[in-house]
């Protein structure tokens, strides 16, 4: 989900302005003790997806909420859990962003009281006419209680005509149009659903009995429980105590996924529509090793993310593996450089180079993407700071050119460095030696993909292509008026 | 306004259980730089209303919004108040009641985006068809954010089918029964609001151009506001750039004011209707001392609510007023007795005994009014204790016999001590020596109102009478219907 | 005690400057289960004494301590209390100036692991030898934790070449000066201790075999114990399961108590040093009636600390009492006002005029004293402003023209109103009608006590008189080097 | 530094009971504006040798002073720190272990008031006569505010009858035994000390004229400041003004480092004595190789301790190293499993198997070392559970027999794993199908050090050989009298 943008916030942005969010994680069981305790497991298996914010609601008769600013392991961590959010059913939620004053209204799962009883929803992904969608609503009488596209749904299922909550939802999702993997719960119900080109992913496990929803298959391993399938794209489950049903309201679904989930998002222990996401960075790594082969002394990745792709570019490449550069796991998100010559120190806080293996040596440094390239030029700078003779950038994706709309939190176009710059300006800005980015071709291939589909792309690809999978009703909106939502800043 | 019973809260409430509380106090500004710095002072003038909660709304092109538990005095004093909520315009409100999960998604003021604008109201009241409209208001769609009855005006201003917002609001105005002052804000104006028969007070000011509203008149002085007048029953004021206009949407509207403002919420210094409160409470006991006088050496009040009609007591007694109960203010809302044999001295942590005025005395003891009597008895105790003679109580109203709807926070009528208890079950319940309550007609005399007229009471006085002066759907509803809404408890 | 003045404080004070602030405030129990609530609960009615911050140490075979900034009510109402603190001895402080800087490691109880055993200590008064004897301390090796002279006591106790604790302890006690009532705690003993001159007040109880020392009277009326009797000056008394036993380590000690106690700082209700405090004021009222007389048609307490008096004014003037000022008894100690043109408004946050008695009238204010005179001054222009005719000042003691070093925080000298005006220049700065002040001689005789023996006076009241009951060290030392400490300033 | 064991903790101690916690972390800074920035800068980048607490000290003619519970990177970003913390002088230290009631008053820095000025201290290491010189100044008259053994060189220093400050801080190191690394700061110079074996490290540097001392190289380079050398062996070095000037006060000191900096504390990218820490931990997995062959399709690291090992003994033994197990660096240290049947997951909310590395897969598992097993064990089972054919485990250390008295926070004897099971019984107890740990002469010869000199040997290795370094007075002390300390336990 997007949180449209607040344009009051007393508070300053800290993060790392270079590197890609991903949307959220949800998670959802039916059916088991304590579900809320599974929940939180599920959320930290999850936090990748979301370090910002994080929330549960349970259903136990009544429905109980909690929603937090913070890590699920800073926040769900009181022994009275089960008493606060007690019931046999929860869903929940890891949300990216909400800097400043988005409030915990913002926050997700979301609940409205129905006619027909209580409903919470719990989003992934982003709507494409989220804005477009909620102008009709307002001017139909709907008060939105947060600036979230995932309250839109959550008021077209209250407005439906509909006599069943589940007739409600599927009448709900008909309308929306984007990237979306969703739990909901009812008085009786656990719902999953995913988009009709199941963009987000979402799969369904088991636990003794128990029905599990969760973004990620690592979700399902932290707590033992046993992988089923991938939820289909457009595929609705719905769960209660006469079963597990499938629906598939959308007649024209087919399964074109995001393919970033396997260049950054997901994580290297998870199975994402059937593809281990470790193995298929490896291979991005093997791919670019082939295409962009280089003669050093040295691999060294960019931690974390570049790390199994240099894994697989140096087992290409017969060129010994070593760790350059280290990475600092305590930077706490809001840490301040509090003076401006201190400022330039930055990314040191989070990375610093291993002298050892860099001095005097020709390295290939590979990371898994280049957004606005400022990171990136730190660490080159780092590294022949810390004696390498050459330095070699390896990229194991596409030059991304296009945004996204689907859940990822990018800058504007103009400040994507591939969208404004040659390969040759890059290698320039970047201070490097050479620069290799994978193709297009060549990530399908590594996927086990290739080639592509032009006509009917196997994975969507904009952000390296251009090419969009769905209407983008908003965008046309945002041409014409801006500024349509009177926003109320919580302070 | 009225939060709707959750009955799912984590904490428990610790505040005295004999105690009335009022509703709220609503407070409005128009015209003036940094609107919300004197709003913060109205506020604090008009805390007595509500020490639970406080919330300020404010408009300076963009709507900000700042709502907290605790005073207004521990919470609004930021040297940047003026930037954290800037402009011109802005409302505030004090809330009594939020013990345990009712969460900050109850507090005031409250906000909608409208297609016309935002909307942002405060409420001081009570609906009594707040229920009935909300299961209608949710067969239709609408998703309440708040279990507060306040949250029914902001839905029917965003579904009236009028183009202009401040129709909208008289439209809603119309559908609601019940007993309120509004203070409402849009992005050009400020409205004020008071019901068909003024159960609320609400009065307007002036100060240096700007046009201010406020509950009470001692929330003009603390800011060294004129006073200009008191709203008429059923009034709407509207005030933008081009000045202020009165409409008068309801033809019957006639005032009936709550007649329990003067006896125990209003402060003393206000001037309620036209009345000097401190002036009517002193009459009161003026006229509580001639209808139940008594030989004894000493007037003592039971401070602070009931110190002016103890003095007037002793005034027109001609007995020495002293005193003979110490108040301790320091006492935290929070304050619990950790054991139990500790549990019994409750009511020693707010009020002591003064020895040296009581030992060997015979005492009127004189308080505002009597709910449960629990504070009662546990105060005749501790005066005997400090060697008392003889104790008489004089209770500056009349015996409380019927609940409220319009905003007091009373317990259900079979805690009532005078609807279950006569006068001389009460003496002994008390432990008194003896027992007088101020009659209903020596009420109206004290208000230099009387007689009561019975077909059309100059105030309204159910407590006491059971004349209840509006229609009371929702307790039709609730006989039928207790259960209907799905509440979110957010823990 | 008197924290040592902390030069870089981060947080502004924004306590009223012109009021006086008291001391301390001490409470212990020996012999009685869960003593640590009994504590609490006195520390309440001892929160007059001290609102900044509070503190319990217990004994249970270990040493507990919690220290807190705040009101006893808002910091020791956990229900495990007992649980944290418990043990059948234990000693409370409520403490009333931590602004800024001093931290955690200022406040009460303070502890000393001994070669002996542990030992706790808290203490009203101020040292006026404290700089000497830490200077001597710091030469001789010792680490001071805090900046509170506090600790010179714990520290001369550590190093008493004395076997025995309660030895050590008196070893202390003769190398103080100052005024001090004292509540110590052994892993046997509970101590009282009050110094030779009984400047400072301690009383003993007694509630169901448990031995109970307090401040003052009330602490022990709000659990029900029993008033045995004053300490005397100079008295130590020790009490350990063998039962109490009395020490006069000071063979010159006589009474010589401050006379403040009964002019302000003491609760009404208490009985200091066989004395009514509320029976005094009331005399000091008529004293100040007949001093100076008035005419005029009402009398009005400056609320909450004239009102005694007031009271006796007016019925030995037979002119009515009426409560021309209604005192707002929500003001956070950190109100701040936070625009130039508010601040202002200062007083009225506080007080508020209630014009229905003031108009027209002819008004004589009666307040118990003036430090600074700013308070004043805004509140006879408020009075005037509500439509008082004429505004006569009458303050119930003597002009302060001198300050305290005994533990009351007074402005420095060139600071205190009648320290540099004449009664005629103070009649105008004031903006009164007419001014009077309690003579001394009518303080004595208000106290029963009269006439004063200039030679032996019968209590300390050098704020009126520059009579200093004890040596003054710390002063010849700030004179000679006011910077031999080296602060740690805790941010 | 080592907190005395504070037996009444109110809160439960929740961190991985089977990982060695490292002392403290030191750094210090003269001649530099805003020194405390670079001390933050430098303490953030010595995160991993204490993550429960930090401290800053600072002095610009005052001392200045935070401490605080938590990470570097979650107390020190504010803005303003230079202002809160001013000044060009600074020293600063993280901390592993506060646990429980210890309260601030047991973090660092340590400051004195002594009457030759100020003194601020911070220590990492551990004395083994703590006990007994506290008890010899407890019984001399010295208060200790903390329970930490870093007080009484404070206490000493402010006892010594040296008249300048450097004699009496070199008086203090001559009576403590132990190891340790201190940095100190007085109102005119810094200094820094390393014990008379140099057990623990120390480093020196510059950055634009100010003089830096840093526990190790890696907090260097985060502020680019130039290595110039190790302290030696109980060198005190000490700065001012007028230069940098070294003492020697141990005429016998010689170099016996601490073995396990290499094995598993330092920083990979840290040159410790001269040595890169990141090439002995791959020497080490190279000789472990060559030790401990293994037939397997594998090699995969426990992360991320054993990282640099498994490299090193993947690149000997010509097997793939592969990412089979994935660490969640999300984890909360507060994380607590909320019921009895989750509380199995435990290890999992750390690391997560990586199924497509391991399923069907003969697996090396290397990590760095063993403590008491249960964390080994659990890593093994789900290794196994992920499909592993065979498991074979890899230690890259000797194993542990023998507590530390130095700085290591290790169990006591009987519950590390190696001291009571032989290699066999362990093979067992870890379910693993083949167990090796690095012998000790592997481990100096990986060093680049062997053979080990038995007579002198070049580290201390005591955890591995029982051969302690120093006289352990404590030891004998605790043997006789384990209780002489009264707690104060702050709640």
């Amino acid at each position: 989900m997007t949180a449209a943008p607040t344009p009051h916030n007393h508070q300053e942005d800290t993060r790392d302005p270079d590197e890609l969010r991903l949307e959220c994680g949800v998670f959802g069981v039916f059916g088991a003790a304590d579900a809320s305790v599974l929940v939180t497991l599920g959320l930290h298996a999850l936090q990748h997806r979301g370090q910002e914010a994080c929330g549960i609601a349970s259903f136990d008769g009544h429905f109980h909420n909690e929603r937090r600013h913070g890590l699920v392991g800073d926040n769900f961590t009181n022994a009275d859990l089960a008493k606060h959010l007690p019931g046999t059913a929860a869903i929940g939620h890891t949300r990216y962003s909400t800097a400043g004053g988005a409030g915990v209204r913002n926050l997700q799962p979301m609940f409205a009281d129905l006619s027909c009883g209580g409903f919470a929803v719990a989003h992934n992904g982003n709507l494409t006419n989220y804005m477009t969608l909620r102008k009709q609503l307002v001017e139909d009488g709907a008060i939105f209680q947060s600036t979230s596209d995932s309250e839109v749904i959550l008021q077209l299922v209250a407005r439906s005509r509909e006599a069943r909550v589940v007739d409600r939802f599927v009448d709900a999702l008909k309308q929306i149009i984007g990237g979306y993997a969703l739990v909901a719960m009812t008085n009786k119900k656990l719902i999953g659903a995913r988009d009709p080109l199941g963009i987000r992913p979402l799969v369904m496990g088991e636990l003794e009995g128990a029905t599990i929803f969760a973004s990620e298959s690592c979700a399902l391993d932290i707590i033992g429980a046993k992988f089923i399938r991938d939820l289909e794209p457009g595929e609705v489950v719905v769960v209660d105590t006469e079963g597990v049903r499938s629906l598939k309201p959308f007649p024209d679904a087919r399964l074109r996924p995001c393919i970033f989930e396997y260049v950054y998002f997901a994580r290297p222990d998870s199975i994402v529509n059937g593809k281990s996401v470790y193995e298929a960075r490896k291979q991005m790594g093997h791919q670019l090793a082939r295409e962009f082969p280089a003669d050093v002394d040295v691999i060294v990745p960019v931690p974390d993310s570049g790390v199994p792709a240099a894994l697989g570019y140096a087992q290409e490449a017969q060129i010994p593996y070593e760790l350059g550069i280290i990475r600092n796991h305590y930077v706490g998100r809001t840490f301040i450089q509090p003076t401006q010559n201190v400022r330039q120190l930055g990314v040191r806080l989070k990375h610093s180079a291993n002298r050892s293996v860099l001095a005097g040596k020709r390295v290939v440094l590979v990371d898994d993407s280049v957004v606005r390239g400022t990171t990136s030029v730190k660490i080159v700078r780092m590294v022949r700071e810390a004696g390498a003779k050459e330095v070699h950038l390896r990229i194991a994706c596409p030059p991304i050119t296009h945004p996204d709309f689907y859940g990822i939190d990018m800058p504007d176009r103009e400040k994507l460095l591939a969208a404004t710059q040659s390969l040759e300006e890059m290698t320039k800005t970047l201070e490097v030696d050479s620069l290799g980015f994978l193709s297009v071709e060549g990530l399908y291939h590594a996927l086990g993909s290739g080639p592509r589909n032009a006509e009917a792309p196997q994975y969507t690809d904009h952000y390296f292509t251009g090419d969009y999978p769905t209407a983008l009703p908003d965008q046309e909106l945002l041409g014409i008026d801006k500024t349509h939502i009177s926003y109320l800043v919580d302070a």
